[in-house]
């Protein structure tokens, strides 16, 4: 397997770690970097906080390929994402021209100073406006770091928009069987499995589906032929022990 | 005010990351400890990679009152936060006797060494374990870590075990006003609000509602009657602008 790039999520936003609103847009951005062979290997929920979006963000671009951020580019006092992202690269905010020109065109003479403050993106090099065509407000990458809004609907469009121009590595592949079984009664075979085959990564995720105990066991690769061999080992440890799995579509 | 205990919370997990499972712990830890007034200032989200474990706990542990982590604590060889944990506190893990006792109560002969290593915790002092009414394999704190299931129904029950053990600070209250109008419409009000009242936090959040933008302007303090200030200026803020906002329940 060739060293696959990473990335980190930053999901910024009082609301969050509040409990006020539930976050969507980790599943998403994991699921759709993992089929394009990114590995997202963190994320972190960070308040409205200055000096924590700044530490965070210097901190994650230093360690991976790519750093997404949610939130925070709205119109209100609240929105501080731009300002900190452009302080933690030792940058001053600006207008960016191209910005204004599609915000004006959207609102007309509605555009006020709080709508044009969606327009600022960081100075100097490096910089690229990200397409919104929800609400024309752009969101944009600076380097390695790449500002989306936080509403899904809105950060899955900039996602998109973004995602042609991401550098992948093999993609990740997956495929998972299902049976009524604990976990703990296939454990071992589970762990022997799992020795036998290194580069596939195999997960046990117990849940509870009409009132019995099941076990998804997932496995994941870049190897289609290891994963199909991991999950025929797992069928035959589920069989043996009295029940019988029942395969998935790719998980 | 009083300044408030925080809290972390470690949401352990290659499943979360490559969105296969959606994370339903933050926001249901996020709201019980902000009614008790502790605050939960950030939220990580760790792969099963040990060093990546090692490291969150030993960096939030030391930065925050409380940590909190999810998931991990299972029978299979993906189960790796206990043994995580206990490296970070460079200690050895054991079985606890106590452990032990409750799971061969209710396994009986089905008893097995995947369901045994729910029974490991870091050994030494300064760990207790957490009740789990659901499948009985228990939970546990070591110093102020608190190690929870990653099954929401689990981790659930195992925080409202620990939640009267919590030292809060004066309880967060909320409560908010919504209305159809564009953020972008009442931002410079809600600036000039919120400079009028330090010690609310005031949050705007969009969103689209039947088709139709609408905002909800969030306040939330210690201090009740502060927070009615705030919102009583926010609807009349709404009210200039042609629109009647809606009071909430607290949220």
């Amino acid at each position: 397997m060739n060293a696959a790039p990473t990335a980190c999520l930053l999901i910024i936003g009082d609301e969050i770690l509040s409990g006020r609103t539930q976050d969507a847009n980790l599943k998403f951005i994991g699921e759709r970097l993992a089929a394009m062979g990114i590995r997202l290997k963190e994320a972190r929920v960070v308040p409205d906080d200055p000096d924590a979006i700044i530490e965070a963000v210097n901190t994650c671009r230093a360690q991976h390929s790519y750093v997404f951020t949610t939130g925070g580019i709205g119109p209100t006092h609240d929105d501080i994402t731009t300002v900190c992202v452009a302080k933690a690269f030792g940058r001053n905010v600006v207008r960016n021209p191209k910005a204004v020109k599609v915000l004006m065109e959207y609102y007309g003479d509605r555009a006020n100073d709080a709508r044009l403050k969606m327009t600022e993106v960081p100075d100097g090099p490096g910089v690229e406006l990200i397409d919104n065509r929800v609400t024309a407000a752009p969101g944009y990458r600076i380097e390695n770091v790449y500002v989306l809004a936080g509403i899904p609907k809105i950060a899955q469009a900039m996602f998109e928009a973004i995602a042609p121009t991401l550098k992948g590595g093999d993609p990740v592949l997956s495929n998972h069987v299902d049976a009524f079984i604990r976990e703990s009664e296939i454990a071992a075979d589970l762990t022997d499995i799992q020795a036998k085959y290194p580069n596939v990564s195999i997960g046990s995720y117990p849940s509870v589906r009409d009132d019995k105990f099941c076990t998804s066991v997932v496995a994941r690769s870049t190897d289609q032929s290891a994963i199909d061999a991991v999950l025929a080992d797992v069928s035959d440890a589920m069989r043996a022990k009295g029940v019988e799995p029942s395969g998935g579509t790719p998980s």
